[in-house]
């Protein structure tokens, strides 16, 4: 793009009409990525564009169509100017507060690190240069992004003091095919200059669930599995560590942050009936369960995808060939009894096979329409019958598949080694307890209290009007 | 976000120039989940919001920077007014008419129901405020949406009698990051509060023809398979209803399903031969079928990928383990002649796998082009590329698959049970009648044809002059 | 939509005020299925339309409310004329200029093909209707998705010489929720002309590096396999081609194609680092190399993939079968020593496969952040973290997989049959030199430089100053 042009055709001349600022007019401070950039996008958009540089002459290649000159001039010739410089090189801009007196400043900087300064990038500029309007924002924006024209349709944040000077930026930033939310004055500028620096806030609850619980259950089945094995057997059987415990833990895991992820819904529609209505605040800790409840059921399918594909590879481990093997064997040298086709047997292996494969099935399912693209798409009454009556036939069906799965060991003695439930009976507990409240719910008398709650009527009204003007809004 | 603001520190003075309405002002009536969120959004949009409430002192929390005041103060210092409020609570609107005359009222309500009200409630708000224009729209939008800004891109649709109450709306809602569609008049004010109740209108007919294959090669398979080895060999398979009938039932209804994705197509371009022009509009039955075609591609892939996991769990099944064990022991106790390694039997098996994966794998790769976000970075070409080449091959793989399936088997007499012929062989007759017609569209002479009528060539023009006409138009 | 209003309904009366252009009026030369497509459209969007055709009496179905009448009386009604007319017939419009003189003509042609015209279509027009302004633009969006109204957030292109001719329709388009991308003069025309008809422009590179590899490792291997044994021991192991063959070129070109993407990441780091500063562009082979990263990985994860599914069908393959069951038959009947349980054997084999699974899992989920609507959602610091730290992760566990795989062969002689490396240690060359570069740049000193360099610092400026003026820019 602007690397073609060469920095001789750069034209230094001023312009003929520098004294009057032109709204069709922009001016970059910086000739670095962001700023060429920048520049470049904004070309492309039908602005003209001027770049301020210390020297004007050796600034290297800038997109074809932009001038260059002095930081002065190009300050005197725009009436919005980006700042595309690092912090650190502010200092330069105090001195030159008196041209930038009147001046719209947008600062676009971002920072290495959270907490790097004890002031805003923005508010540090603000009061560098007390008489320009600092707006900050479309720091979100990447050079990347500006020079491959990515931005149609992306959401820029802006704040600033000067509501006129947050109206020109958002003018702009529309025209560039942005949509801009508007998040207030100055002093929102740090929560904007760590949105860059974001790095899966809203995934670390789910993680860190999902781990603690994977690494309980990993040293739990450990204990009882081969541990268990070495000490009253004297077996090893420490090679199963690697496939055979993850494709316990994988499994449980899942099915547990699968109830974790409609748990709070059940638990906010108790909380609503013992209330009598929607109109007091859940707890915090509801609050921000139910906000990562997405997030907690990708964790899920990422585990049974894991726990799918351990399951797919089980035939061809060397363990598994070599039992099958040792079977034959033992039964025609030992003439053991004939291994006899049970009936039932095979009924329940392969319900058990099925229930996981429509349970996985329905899963991929959800995880595709969180995809945004997909979601995007959906009507409300479509987005909702997938994600809770879908989300809990996935869970009822998962949890049966975990029920077939120990359905003739429950009573067996020997399955309690060292007097400890095996692990799947522990990951049913929750899901059950889920899918028993879900069966409350939806019982014809409780659904209806709860609706008439959801629609704005409320049991205890605090005084006899309040009732009518609840009900009235939507 | 507006849940930190206290009711008390809401500003109920009246605005001072509340006499002239502010084009920058606008008001909404009704404090609940949507009015507020619609109120956040639009304050950080820039606009100054202002509340109507029946009682401005007790509504609840409200977003930062908004006013409430009596419903008939708030109405006189804007010009646009949103109505946030239950249908059956529309009443009071009538006794205010006065101060609604000449302004614009946006109608975002939704029904809990189709058909509920002989009348959409647009129009029931339109007769009960004669003097106001009233615009439907915008009720496509959750409050959930609006809360978190998700708006960048989305598309809305307005409706109402008023052009110019629809260009306000549509210049606010533009700078919301919504792009506008006009329904034209009032009178689209019903289908316009469909829209949120929609429930895979479009995945309907796709699903119905799925599930009504699957029925049938259930029941037909169920008979030939478990019934015949109940009736005549006495012996009890049921168990096989569970995996192996699923695993015959999916492919099956796949492909089908997969070959009238494409037979439509196929249908369109011999009607436009024999037509011998593009001009004329094919009936309504093909109409229909056509628009369903990425449905039922998408129906297809989803069973497809049952028939592949069905199809990887296969040997951990009890059954086939059982088998297996049991041949060894049959062979080395009864001395039957050893299992010999047979060439040609490994080539037929091992290509009808390769085949399936191949398959299975073009049929991913089309999926993932239907994803809205893939497909829209596809130019025009690269997407008839895939759609259509693309998809053409993965019919032709997977009836191959079909065939290599059925190899040996076609002439034996056994297959034939009660003179019925097997699934599979049912299955291939859609897919195969679909690639031999694809064949003749692709012979030169008929392909020549074809690209002339589509480029708008008639071959028997009504009047001499229509075929320049046409010829022109893009 | 268009199609359910009958022809003799429309209008063909001369508007009122024909005389004077009216900016709310568009004209559309052309009624084929783009016209009328655009037409209902900017219809939807508050434009009023009136078609030009030569019948405007039997110009079959138009968009309910607009308006058709001769081409010379419609193009004095607007301004803005968008021209859907093939480019061969063109030719009326030279003898209409005079009717065209100061009107801006948008031409939304395509061409079948590439290079059919020695010049671009819009330059054509241009020629032809000098005294017009000819603006080059939409022509990417299609019939399709004009009718269904899926234009908002997409991006299109305008070229042309006026730079008002340009705002109007720019203005135009970004009401139709486009985003508008100026291209410069006409003489971009050609360019944009070529954009529908590209053909996985920058998917050609790592199709053709992977298919290269796929077909020199599929002759490598036919060779030491299948060609091996039947000259050294006469066996007949042709069958092997369809499978076994498959699913060794697949992982190995698979492990190749994903280093090759994170190969010139680590060359650039050294060229920077050799050179001492990042403002020196990169040779062309690198940068064009480093485009087409994405596709590489892409094309990667496509093979995995293959390989993951050709691995779950192995145990029900024919030829395993019959292998596990000679094993038996031939332990027992030729009294072979018994199939000892190896713990180190079970263990070597367990590990491999949870380090493929493992690396198949990143695998995916970097394929998943690659999706345009979910990489769309990620903050940069999120994007560069899987990209950068989880793509080298997934690179280093499918390194590990492959060398595990070969972990107790390296030394035996007969794994080197006619002295040939077996393919998988080939392919661990080129992943190992990446890894191995990946860990000199983490030791902390080069990783400090480097950081350094990323930042604008330079080792030996040119002159004194240039030091500061980079530094300071963003």
């Amino acid at each position: 793009m602007y690397q073609e042009k060469k920095p001789e055709s750069v034209s230094t001349r001023p312009l003929g009409a520098a004294a009057v600022p032109d709204p069709g007019l922009l001016c970059i401070f910086g000739t670095g990525d962001l700023g060429r950039s920048l520049g470049l996008r904004l070309l492309q958009s039908g602005y003209r564009v001027v770049y301020g540089s210390r020297r004007p002459h050796s600034c290297g290649p800038l997109p074809e169509g932009a001038q260059v000159m002095s930081h002065a001039a190009a300050a005197q010739s725009a009436s919005l100017i980006f700042i595309c410089v690092h912090r650190e090189h502010y200092g330069f801009l105090e001195t030159m507060a008196p041209h930038l007196e009147g001046k719209v400043l947008v600062d676009l900087s971002n920072n290495l690190k959270k907490g790097l300064y004890p002031e805003a990038n923005a508010a540090y500029l603000q009061r560098l240069v007390p008489g320009a309007a600092v707006v900050k924002g479309l720091n979100t924006l990447s050079a990347w992004a500006l020079q491959n024209g990515l931005l149609a349709g992306k959401q820029v944040y802006l704040c600033g003091n000067s509501a006129e000077a947050k109206q020109a930026v958002g003018e702009m930033a529309t025209k560039l095919g942005l949509t801009v939310l508007d998040r207030g004055t100055l002093s929102a500028a740090r929560e904007l200059e760590d949105f860059p620096l974001r790095l899966f806030k809203e995934w670390r609850l789910p993680l860190c669930i999902a781990l603690g619980l994977m690494a309980f259950f990993f040293f739990y089945l450990l204990i009882r599995d081969v541990i268990y094995a070495a000490v009253e057997t004297d077996k090893d059987i420490s090679y199963r560590i690697t496939i055979s415990l993850g494709n316990k833990v994988f499994p449980i895991v899942s099915l547990i942050m699968l109830s974790l992820c409609y748990l709070p819904g059940v638990i906010a529609a108790f909380l609503q009936l013992y209330r009598g209505t929607k109109y007091r605040r859940f707890p915090d800790w509801l609050d921000r369960w139910m906000q990562c409840r997405k997030q907690m059921g990708l964790v899920a399918l990422g585990l049974a995808f894991l726990h799918a594909i351990y399951t797919f590879i089980i035939p061809i481990r060397y363990a598994v060939r070599h039992k099958l093997i040792s079977t034959v064997v033992v039964e025609l040298t030992n003439k053991t009894p004939p291994f006899v086709f049970d009936n039932t047997e095979a009924w329940g292996t392969d319900s058990f096979y099925m229930l996981g494969i429509l349970g996985f099935f329905l899963y991929v399912l959800l995880g595709l329409t969180s995809l945004p693209s997909v979601g995007g798409t959906l009507s409300w009454r479509e987005f909702s019958f997938i994600q809770s009556k879908l989300g809990h036939l996935t869970l009822f069906i998962c949890t049966a598949h975990g029920y077939i799965y120990g359905w003739n060991k429950f009573l067996k003695p020997s399955t309690y080694k060292w007097y400890t439930p095996p692990g799947y009976m522990l990951c049913l507990i929750v899901p059950s307890v889920v899918l028993v409240l879900k069966f409350l719910i939806l019982l014809p008398c409780v659904d209806r209290t709860l609706t008439r709650i959801r629609q704005g009527w409320e049991r205890t009204p605090p005084d006899g009007e309040t009732v009518m003007t609840k009900e009235t809004n939507l």
